[in-house]
């Protein structure tokens, strides 16, 4: 079953600096039996099993031992260019296959041991800063006692809890009766014949949605004694006679630094939920151009990616898989210089900023670009063996894990606010508010009129639209929290509370403009000319239908006159219309081996499906480009 | 475990005439052992065996024994009132259990047989007219021979293909080589020991996304031999000597007559739709009502129904399932009324187009309601013990079965341009653009200017501007197609094409216009002062929340000013606030019994997973009603 790829210039440009990489363990995939069928069909038990088994071989595949081994360097002399760039390519080759691989990667250190983290209590899920489990020093054993004092301490949803060995725990330090804030201890759960540690209880969490590999599980501990050592020093130690000190003072910092902690596995999500999404289109987009239905009378059937809503439920999704993928690694590339110029990621709040939005805005485009792949599929895409089901299914825990996406956009909030804030040497609120004023004569407004019709497909047209609403409604929110609480003396909570929807839609708005300007700033790099006249097309469908889905906003604002919104829709659609012959040039391009495709509506034979089987369609003749383009 | 539910004036009013059916066959359900436990845990064969048993406990009731010998007289003295008002609610009662019912409820004749409906074929889903079973008449033996001629005339996804007896087979009835389309025939599948009869064959299509409980599977026919009697004569019937004679004259309209047929099927699928929406909010509302996370400084945590987004994410679909429910009704009446005065359903196309809508309309609200609902629950609605995962994964296959929604709009479309066109007694697209010309003086609008802020809290103006909206919608499609079918003389087919996505919004644009009608209806026929009061602002929230969605469109058309749009914002926001702890009486109100919500999360008991329990939370107290309204 082993499987070559060519590899087009187009997919070694969408896989970046590490496609050869990427290449090489989907070849190593493609070539072992533990891969070659779904799983749908076996017991949670077996399923388990089999997720381990593929776990292991893939840790000891060459490519990922040389690649953990950089992990250590990196980590010790942060010079090694590209470590997580180059797992963000690793993350979205694995995941296509094995969802478990992520939640575990960053925590392994031997083979033969597997770790967890558990930092999710039963009371506190997206607000950390509240957990409960305690780490008491005992200063006479030079100790600390892991305990959970309450059923809302209990650690919940733990991945590997039924099988790991070692858990990495977020606990309240304290010392003399004196709480230090959460730190990570790490805990014996089992030894190596799965005998409990005393203390210790794990209890089984079952079934899910999906994600049935992963063994989620309860944690509970009962005066757990555990060295003074299994501390992990970082953020805080405790000396033998119990004297706390950290390198950072205050403690909402640490709690903070500790948090950065976890960014790179959020990008990690992102990459998955990409991964999931292009999956999702190879399907989707092979079975419409080989299924047919309807047609002119007495003519053949056509494909039903000619039937415009069709074209028009896909294609904007695949669009967005690509800006995506070149705001991943622009994401990835800013945490590498990050690392390189040995900086903790806590330093740079807006790196967490921006991996905190992306990683709310991936997962639910990723929600919603299999939700339209199960519906332009048909009953066919209802099937289990056509894969998109349980991609759905595996993927809609994305939007909760690693922080609750509606958490997320407020991380990006309140870091947009600080920014200005800290720009204009004030306070938070009152930074914003002190420019709002000379907001009359922005200078992102280029005319004092709304934009004529002529101009709205132009990519800098659509630029400079998402970077106004971006700043316009930053300044909003300012002048809004200010008036709340400065003025009317609101609690903040409740005052920000009030303008969560505001909230919401400025993270998702800062979120919007980086992903259109990375795609642009990848089209503007990219030297191949066919490519970069195939991706301009689609960096142009990216920004419509951003601007598109918020027009209604761009009217209240006379941003768009009436004519030029209703000039973005016909955009829409002919741009849709434009690039659905392309799109089976760039599914191909995502190179996934067919051993990961599986789904007999794309044209992967599967003998026990055999009825579901469509033969894989062919590249349609080269469009006449110019005519498509010149409607623009 | 059977428990007696206490019905409140509203949950009669929501249930409807024949609350007291519904009552007693819960009552029923949460007596029977069968019905105590989830089956997500189960091997297929399992549940499939346990739906079969569920569903015959269900048949041998004798609420619904007297509902089926109703459902014969129904058909032989049509004057039998309120017959698929009946079933619609039954068919929400048991389908919080039991999705099977369903799809085989109305082929019933005898209990000790099964039977089953084969009407989708490999090559034809949606698209009936070309379905390709063959049923060649031979004089001979006075037989019909049925046959799959080829690959694609494969009956696909046939539910109880597995277990039934019968099948309703749809094929092409040929007699002396000529075709005289589609008809139902009765055909053997298996005798009651599970032998098959000569020339069938069945493949399991086995693992779906959800309905694990029913049996799909795939039919073939080598040229099988039925007696003359077992085509279905309603719609056409053959002679001893092979002549062929049908009330219905046309090809066209015999086929037409023969989809009519469908039509109480797929109501019933709103109504399974509308259950699911049902129960997905019960457990969200509940859970959202204990669940407390963040807060003020230095106080409780607080309920996560506080938060704007969460109350925001929540509410709008509350209105919607409230609305369903007054829309189904009315539907159903309009059926018991038709088949009252012994019409056929196929005489009554507006009624069609209306049920395609609501089918549409009501399957995608589901989908987007249940995937609120899981996000809102968090990692707890991720979790199989909570529900929710099943909810959706069952009921995602709604947007396809029984006609792809895409197809639905078409149908809806189809029928609002011919009955203008009948009205103006003039062809379809020209009867239409007749029209066109007196519309600037349209009496819809009320007035040249957009509305102001102090109009939109109305419900009259709410109402308006979806009626308003379907008009502009309706005309403004006739007229391009005028322009490419008459003018341009395009191929219908095309040009039809090139305005789908006009199609699609003028559809849903409809259905939004007659659930706001039928829930402001509703609203003003309720009796009971409080109940009027409570339902008045989910109504208006309903309203609010469609006029928003399109907002875009009302500031295209300068139905609305900028200033009206953000309004409209506001009131969508003050209004989910407004209704937050109404909605724990709205869901208590649902009367949906215990072992039918399942949840931990809503507060029933599982000890399967404690870890899940949260208790059910109390009403809030009265709310101060006069400020929150007093604000619109």
């Amino acid at each position: 079953m082993a499987e070559k790829h060519l590899a087009t210039s187009l997919s070694r440009y969408l896989d970046g600096e590490f496609w050869e990489t990427k290449g090489i363990l989907w070849e190593e995939i493609s070539k072992c039996d533990l891969f070659q069928h779904s799983s749908y069909d076996l017991s949670l038990e077996h399923i388990r099993d089999l997720t381990e088994d593929r776990l292991r071989y893939v840790l000891k595949l060459p490519v990922i031992r040389r690649h953990l081994e950089d992990q250590v360097k990196a980590i010790e002399t942060p010079k090694c260019r590209g470590f997580i760039t180059k797992s963000m390519g690793i993350t979205e080759a694995i995941c296509v296959y094995l969802n478990k691989v992520l939640i575990q990667l960053y925590d392994l250190t031997e083979l033969a041991f597997t770790a967890m983290f558990a930092m999710t209590e039963r009371g506190h899920g997206s607000n950390v800063r509240g957990i409960l489990t305690e780490a008491r020093y005992d200063p006479s054993t030079q100790e600390f006692i892991i305990h959970t004092p309450c059923e809302e301490a209990q650690k919940m949803y733990i991945g590997n809890a039924m099988k790991g060995n070692y858990a990495a725990v977020f606990a309240q330090l304290i010392i003399n009766g004196e709480s230090h804030g959460p730190h990570c201890f790490i805990v014996p759960i089992r030894d190596q014949y799965r005998v409990m540690w005393p203390g210790v209880t794990a209890t089984d969490m079952k079934y899910k949605e999906g994600l049935h590999g992963v063994d989620n599980g309860i944690l509970t501990f009962d005066h757990v004694r555990i060295p003074r050592e299994n501390l992990l020093g970082k953020f805080g130690s405790v000396s033998p006679d119990g004297q706390y000190t950290s390198p950072i003072q205050s403690k909402g910092s640490r709690f903070n630094a500790m948090l950065a902690a976890l960014t790179p596995t959020r990008l990690a999500l992102t990459a998955q939920a990409m991964a999931a999404m292009k999956l999702g289109l190879i399907i989707a987009v092979c079975y419409s151009h080989s299924r047919r239905q309807f047609g002119p009378k007495a003519q053949d059937e056509v494909k039903i990616i000619e039937h415009q809503t069709q074209y028009l439920r896909l294609m904007p999704h695949l669009a967005t898989a690509l800006a995506l993928t070149f705001t991943t690694r622009y994401t990835a590339g800013l945490m590498d210089d990050a690392l390189c110029q040995g900086q903790d990621l806590q330093g740079n709040r807006m790196l967490q900023a921006l991996v905190a939005g992306l990683k709310a805005y991936s997962t639910w485009a990723n929600i919603a670009c299999l939700q339209g792949c199960r519906e332009c599929t048909g009953a066919m895409g209802f099937m289990m063996e056509n894969r998109i089901p349980s991609l759905k299914c595996d993927s809609d825990a994305f939007v909760t894990f690693e922080g609750d996406n509606m958490v997320m956009l407020q991380v990006v909030v309140r870091e947009l606010l600080s920014q200005h804030a800290r720009e204009t040497g004030s306070s938070l609120v009152a930074g914003l508010i002190r420019n709002w004023t000379s907001f009359a004569s922005d200078h992102l407004r280029t005319s004092v009129f709304s934009f004529s019709v002529d101009k709205v497909g132009d990519l800098n047209f659509l630029l400079k639209a998402l970077s106004y609403r971006e700043r316009v409604l930053q300044r909003s929110l300012a002048s809004r929290l200010y008036t709340k609480v400065s003025k009317n003396k609101e609690e903040f909570f409740n005052a920000w509370n009030s303008c969560l929807h505001h909230v919401t839609c400025l993270a998702l708005a800062h979120i919007h403009r980086v992903t259109l300007e990375q795609f642009a700033l990848a089209v503007r790099a990219c030297q191949v000319k066919a490519d970069h006249s195939l991706l301009t097309k689609f960096c142009l469908l990216h920004g419509t239908s951003l601007v598109y889905q918020e027009r209604a906003w761009y009217l209240e604002h006379k941003y768009l006159s009436p004519g030029a919104s209703r000039q973005i829709r016909s955009q829409l659609l002919e741009l849709c219309r434009a690039v659905k012959d392309d799109a089976l040039k760039v599914v191909a391009d995502f190179n996934v081996p067919t051993c990961c495709i599986q789904a007999p509506i794309a044209g992967v034979a599967n003998p026990r499906a055999e009825w579901g089987f469509y033969p894989k369609p062919e590249m349609p003749p080269v469009q006449t480009k110019q005519r498509a383009m010149s409607k623009l």
